[in-house]
């Protein structure tokens, strides 16, 4: 499993579209969630801040949820931009999905001060909407499981 | 639709459970969510911050998930301390839910700028174990439909 991601989707995304709390590079004060490809997974590493708890020594469920969250938008635009024939890095804007529903089973408390790796699959359901199959580890412990669909951002989305 | 939250059940945590970064009362950086009754309805209003954005304009879907989380815990932990025969303010410790699966669907774009209300309907499916169906409305119309399953905290989560 990479420990790193060195290319980014979110890195390539539009100004426009970098205000993301969870995501966006340009949000100083949200989370600048990184999701890249590892092989045919997807991969967003995030370590919480101390005050991200559920109780003291446990990560607050609604933050692994944004994780869930904004690991399955990204990991539908890197599917969807491969398809184009694209990666990111190469100079090519990414398409950018929205999320349509996000759900998440908390398997076990998951525990604080350790980063979580979320680990997505993507399936195509048409063309503008992926499915995203998410775990999230923590020290190597399956503690989260989730599944976002997204959908390719409409243009009324911003008007 | 009441406006305020009088009597919320998270003032009556006590302070070891009070420090969730959705709605513990003792977290300073977190989000303070409040729960409580209205009528036979639940009821959370949270006005997000300006960096809760999706894109600016529109609400975070991650911080609404937040806000559908701790609405769900919250509400379950009203309608079981109502059904001890309890209610917030009354002195008695309510119980303490964890959440066991959170699952939001995105009707249409959140916008910011105004409170959100989330409006929950609370059913017991056994006694430990409750689903909450949450609303959430900004100036009156529906963006979110959430749903949550919450369980007693178990006595194993803290050890």
């Amino acid at each position: 499993m990479a420990e790193k991601i060195v290319h980014a989707i979110q890195d390539d995304y539009s100004d426009d579209y970098s205000w993301c709390y969870g995501c966006g590079k340009l949000n100083e004060a949200g989370l600048k969630l990184r999701t890249g490809w590892d092989g045919e997974k997807t991969m967003t590493v995030y370590q919480p801040r101390k005050e991200h708890m559920a109780i003291p020594g446990f990560v607050y469920g609604g933050l692994i949820g944004s994780l869930v969250d904004c690991h399955g938008t990204g990991s539908a635009a890197l599917a969807l931009h491969r398809k184009n024939g694209h990666e990111p890095g190469d100079g090519v804007e990414p398409p950018r999905f929205v999320t349509a529903s996000l759900h998440v089973d908390y398997i076990r408390p998951t525990p604080q001060g350790t980063p979580l790796t979320a680990v997505g699959t993507v399936e195509e359901i048409h063309p503008k909407k992926w499915k995203v199959i998410t775990e999230v580890y923590a020290k190597g412990v399956c503690c989260v499981k989730g599944e976002v669909i997204a959908a390719v951002m409409p243009e009324t989305f911003t008007k």
